[in-house]
């Protein structure tokens, strides 16, 4: 960030009166440009034994396997935003049910929320943002071809609680993801 | 919106190629500014049967109560973000427990998700954005002086495990949330 986007003004990295921490304050105005983590939302649409998963169209991790997932955009709700990413990867319609999964993706600024869903219909297809999309059974995740590692933490603990019957809420916190796996 | 903070350009609010959504695109250099939910985050810190409330000294809703909660930092976790809100607001040190709500605030474009929590060591004082800082019996909550919706749902569900011996995750959504109460 270097000029501000209400003025137009150049920008500078302090801390502002009043805060504890360095913010982009803009030297003409003032205004104060708060950057924040963002959330990412996606849901494990499951179709009988099966799980929809889609293979990446799209840097970063072209190529590779995830649940349908994506950034929460402003005027909708999380469970919304789930249901909205599968529509548009996997072109399914899904039934957003409880959330599972929480992880701190703290290098990449990013909050991931994953919640259980149930295909309608039994119909998807193949979104833009995706190369192909299938559903797998459990037994078959393409483990070693999984995007990113909390994708593999949401799958692996769905899977723990399907094995053991439960439906738990599981967290955790990847502090560099590149390097854990 | 106006500006492009990356190169001082007029912004237009228009969708960008292969999206779907209205974006901030700068008229110059294409830069596409999204806009994205922001994370409050808070807990309901536990000292023997009591619970530690903060009386707002900021707006918005100065001088109602609420819990130790703030917006979410980059750099940091879920809890580690709970925990400082704490510290800032009520010179408490907590210990953060599970997640116990998450609550979708469209119209303010936030989620909120609240943590059990204990009070460490038993101090607790007044932050500087705090007017006061009380631990309260349950019973003598402050529902008529409760700051936002969010707040008060989490209190409830709060009480409402405690009374039952549970210990549930609660979701709801909140579409006007000024309005609904």
């Amino acid at each position: 960030m270097k000029f501000c986007s209400q003025c137009g003004g150049l920008v500078t990295l302090r801390i502002p009166p009043a805060d504890t921490m360095h913010r982009y304050v803009c030297d003409a105005c003032s205004a104060i440009h708060y950057e924040n983590p963002k959330i990412v939302v996606g849901c494990v649409p499951e179709h009988g034994d099966k799980i929809l998963l889609c293979r990446r169209a799209i840097e970063p991790r072209y190529g590779y396997w995830t649940v349908p997932a994506g950034f929460m955009e402003n005027d909708e709700t999380l469970q919304e935003a789930a249901a909205r990413e599968t529509l548009e990867e996997a072109l399914a319609t899904v039934e957003i049910g409880e959330l599972f999964a929480v992880i701190d993706v703290v290098r990449a600024r990013q909050v991931h929320m994953m919640y259980r869903a149930r295909l309608i219909g039994g119909e998807y297809g193949v979104g833009q943002e995706s190369l192909e999309t299938e559903l797998f059974d459990p037994a078959d995740i393409p483990w070693d071809e999984i995007a990113f590692p909390s994708v593999r933490f949401a799958l692996e603990v769905w899977l723990a609680d399907l094995r053991q019957g439960q439906a738990g809420l599981h967290m955790t916190a990847f502090r560099a993801p590149r390097l854990q796996r």
